[in-house]
């Protein structure tokens, strides 16, 4: 039953092909930094720490196939390849840090040969898929916590096994909930413009056995107003300082309509959605996407021609509107700006 | 440029096929009462005073090949066809409010014969219609004083003329607004599941030269929090004595929005969608769909096969979160109880 959403095998970085999900599950094999980085682009691998994982994997299938021993030469492939990697997409922070990661390695070992870097490149990568693998367990484990027996819970896109390596964020709440035998059931967002609640998060769910009910976008504040939910878990793309979250769209209005029906409103995301640099949700980039997204559906118009379309792909959660952050080092309460940098920082 | 969505042409009721736009645009012809009643539910036509027009004319198609003068046989075909078209649709009350306006013929003319019913009735469908177009014209003035130079508006689901005889509530705002050559631009919300707002709305808006935006539901909020939002308009299915408002669904989700973030939530409806005999908006039946509208588009599966689907067609807006109610009277305001009744009631 488990999904291996991405994962190196001989050579080469295996992804699943989420365009495809729920009709088709096929893989892409990347063989080469070009094909990860359109991978990325257009959302075959999606999802902050998947992101980051498939960062670091490209990062290998750009030097891989590096020979001979000029070590400036290969400095400049890799920086090249990190840097050509971080145009894939703006906002997932994941994506930056885990090529910092990578950095970081060749600065720490400024006297290594090429062969020396190749290897710890490598085992550098691996670390950062098995740390994903264990950090959602961790933050699963906490955030179930917070799930008690009969709760119907609320989720937007999907921050599931199909975006990390292969457990989840907001999802792996469920997943350990589940395993600890508590009852409860879960109503998935579809997430406009392009479904991932609808054909991902239900999908992973349904694998799993999870009660599960889709429902458009605009109907949760109906279910809301009727007391139907009592938790929200949505993943992160970026969280800042003070704890403002970046995250798909329309988390901003789930937490909005938590806040007027008083219903708690969490996030779940690792340390390495944590944007330490930024003081505010005012300095994420905010990726806007392509009008086709909006105004298309496999193909068919849905719109008429010619009319504009606004389609960012994430907003910013003020942190106010925030019940507490499930890390893997336990849920950060507010003051935010305190407790985010006591428990993550330095 | 004027869209005719629905009209009595010779002996027959003609109607845009709503669920063909924006990528076709067709008439269906209805020459029987069954033909009106599938055209209702499967929403080819649809919009609150629309389908109060169309339950007058389908009356019509349903007694027009009554033959001979046997009063009793007559009526009870007419009541068997009012009955009928009651069942096509639960929540918008104008189609209960027309039919109880036709019957209102019958009852006033206890010793009409068959013959003189047959016109009355045919009098009242046309009077029915053409007070839709008064009406719609009447409410579009009362509302574009609302709109001051440079506004962004913004609107869910079709208002337009394609939800009336012709011209529109909430839309019949936008185009008073531009006779009397106010500035203004309109963001629309796409309105899932079946796409009203990004399929006929931004029709409507884009033959009438107005600046439109689509937008998905979920980014409704994102907009609202970068104070790219001053207004809203929205059309209205079933209005309680209280002023609670059923709408279709995303409504209360705006509506929640608007409180938060400080917009004006306007309600724009003509006498007919008010219906005085009940309390508050608990007692609005709520339609429920189909969960294919939610899991498939033109055929093609979005979410696994074997997910539950919770798809309610509208939601209810507690009076308490709507500023003003625009009706051919003028825009009534809280506290909504007395100055509905006091505007509307007797």
């Amino acid at each position: 039953m488990s999904i291996e959403t991405i994962k190196w095998v001989k050579g080469c970085a295996r992804i699943i092909d989420q365009t495809k999900l729920p009709n088709k599950f096929e893989y892409i094999y990347c063989r080469d930094v070009k094909t990860m980085w359109q991978a990325i682009k257009r959302l075959s691998v999606r999802g902050a720490p998947a992101i980051g994982v498939a960062a670091a994997f490209g990062v290998l299938l750009g030097i891989q196939k590096f020979k001979g021993q000029d070590k400036a030469k290969f400095l400049k492939l890799f920086h090249e390849t990190c840097d050509y990697l971080a145009t894939s997409r703006p906002t997932a922070v994941n994506l930056f840090n885990m090529l910092n990661e990578m950095r970081a390695v060749v600065t720490r070992h400024p006297h290594a040969d090429v062969a020396l870097l190749k290897k710890l490149l490598f085992q550098e990568a691996m670390k950062i898929f098995k740390t994903d693998q264990e950090v959602c367990r961790r933050m699963g484990d906490h955030g179930a916590n917070l799930i008690k027996n009969g709760m119907k819970c609320l989720t937007v896109c999907n921050a599931g096994a199909l975006a990390t390596v292969d457990y989840g964020t907001a999802l792996g709440v469920f997943y350990s909930a589940k395993k600890k035998a508590k009852k409860f059931s879960v109503y998935s967002c579809e997430t406009r413009p392009l479904l991932q609640g609808a054909r991902l998060t239900c999908w992973e769910l349904l694998r799993q056995k999870i009660d599960t009910t889709l429902i458009c976008d605009n109907m949760a504040a109906s279910l809301m107003g009727k007391g139907k939910v009592d938790i929200i878990f949505a993943g992160a793309d970026r969280i800042a300082s003070n704890g403002d979250t970046a995250n798909k769209i329309g988390t901003y209005m789930l937490a909005v309509l938590a806040k007027h029906h008083g219903v708690p409103f969490y996030i779940v995301a690792p340390r390495s959605t944590f944007d330490l640099e930024i003081k505010s949700g005012k300095q994420i980039p905010i990726e806007e996407r392509k009008s086709d997204e909006v105004t298309h559906f496999a193909g068919i118009p849905t719109a008429p021609k010619g009319v504009k379309v606004y389609n960012p792909a994430f907003d910013v959660t003020p942190a106010k509107l925030i019940s507490g952050i499930v890390t893997e080092y336990g849920i950060i309460r507010p003051p935010y700006l305190k407790n985010i940098s006591s428990r993550l920082g330095g």
